[in-house]
């Protein structure tokens, strides 16, 4: 069988999405239409996982609640951050304003199920974190296909998983990966948030050793 | 600042490279031109990162001795993998032929620094497991590049991350996140292999909680 030929123009237009993917905080309220959202989800889907144990978990975060749940334990977790650092590094991590949950129209936690029948534990006798990486991969598809429509994702990591996990009432036993808010941005630009804002830049290039 | 727009031309191809990317287990020998190797690595550096802290670390295998040290190692975890099955299973567990490391012209360990002086710790407090994602999401970034050049990749997991940080002699803090094999593939599917052995079905649908 012979696969798909990408040619040139697709293959510089792959680097530019990579280039322009960023982490979205500023978000358009407007909702993304359910259609486009299945769409993206069914894309997220054809992401590699351990086994083919496709351990993904994904819980929409709706209600008014819910919503108010998370983001009072993303407030408590950044007060946290916050005091463990000294004044001025503080007051510019509070000035980047991290996390897009008061706008985003839509808002996922990802979860991995730590040990799925499908799969039959292919792959991950000697490293069972296979199973949080493929919950990774099929964010990181979805975050690329997303994306490609113009709508924008933003990974909050500033959360506690054990009470992240409690407060969605999801099992006990799942891995919680990230929360992502999803929608159309608030300004588009090339460069990352956290080097536009002076927070760091980007390294010179990746060091690879020799064996 | 207005970023660039995908036509739908552009979507349905990104689609069909997810579909097609595939975790490659048989390839051919001829050597990655060093040129496209150094342009998939460029690439992968533009994956996400928390707090833009890039904290993967690759280390290029080419020598016969560091190979046949991976390969001693991945045949030790296969067979403890095996002596773990029923005899049916084991059987054909044992014809996926699950490794390309006898064959891959070019092989990478990917790791993770775990707390890199990048990124200011930003973001990573409450999960520190984000470096380790950022090292992921790095790597399906170059699988995604490579394959959208017509070169294949495959995640080898079967590995014990202690030993292969030992026998790689690098710093022993690193996360070991994955072996990979990069090369022409031998032969392409739009369905995944182990769908094709018999292994293991995609799901039917992703389910999605609400909350």
């Amino acid at each position: 069988m012979n696969g798909p030929v990408f040619d040139p123009a697709f293959r510089v237009q792959l680097a530019t999405l990579f280039g322009w993917r960023r982490d979205v905080r500023h978000f358009q309220t407007r909702p993304i239409p359910e259609p486009v959202l299945e769409r993206l989800l069914a894309i997220a889907r054809l992401a590699p996982s351990v086994g083919l144990s496709e351990p993904w978990r994904l819980v929409r975060v709706r209600s008014d609640t819910g919503r108010a749940q998370v983001r009072q334990e993303f407030v408590r977790c950044n007060e946290a951050a916050l005091s463990a650092r000294d004044g001025s590094d503080a007051g510019r991590y509070a000035a980047l304003k991290l996390a897009g949950l008061d706008r985003a129209p839509c808002q996922l936690a990802v979860f991995a199920e730590p040990d799925p029948a499908q799969g039959r534990g292919l792959g991950r006798r000697t490293m069972p974190e296979t199973t949080d990486y493929s919950a990774v991969l099929a964010l990181h598809t979805l975050w690329l296909a997303a994306r490609a429509e113009g709508i924008g994702l933003g990974w909050v990591s500033i959360l506690d998983p054990e009470r992240i996990t409690a407060l969605l009432d999801v099992p006990p036993a799942w891995h919680f990966i990230a929360y992502v808010c999803l929608g159309w941005p608030d300004g588009e630009h090339d460069t990352p948030e956290l080097e536009r804002a002076g927070w760091e830049r980007r390294g010179v290039a990746v060091e690879i050793l020799e064996r």
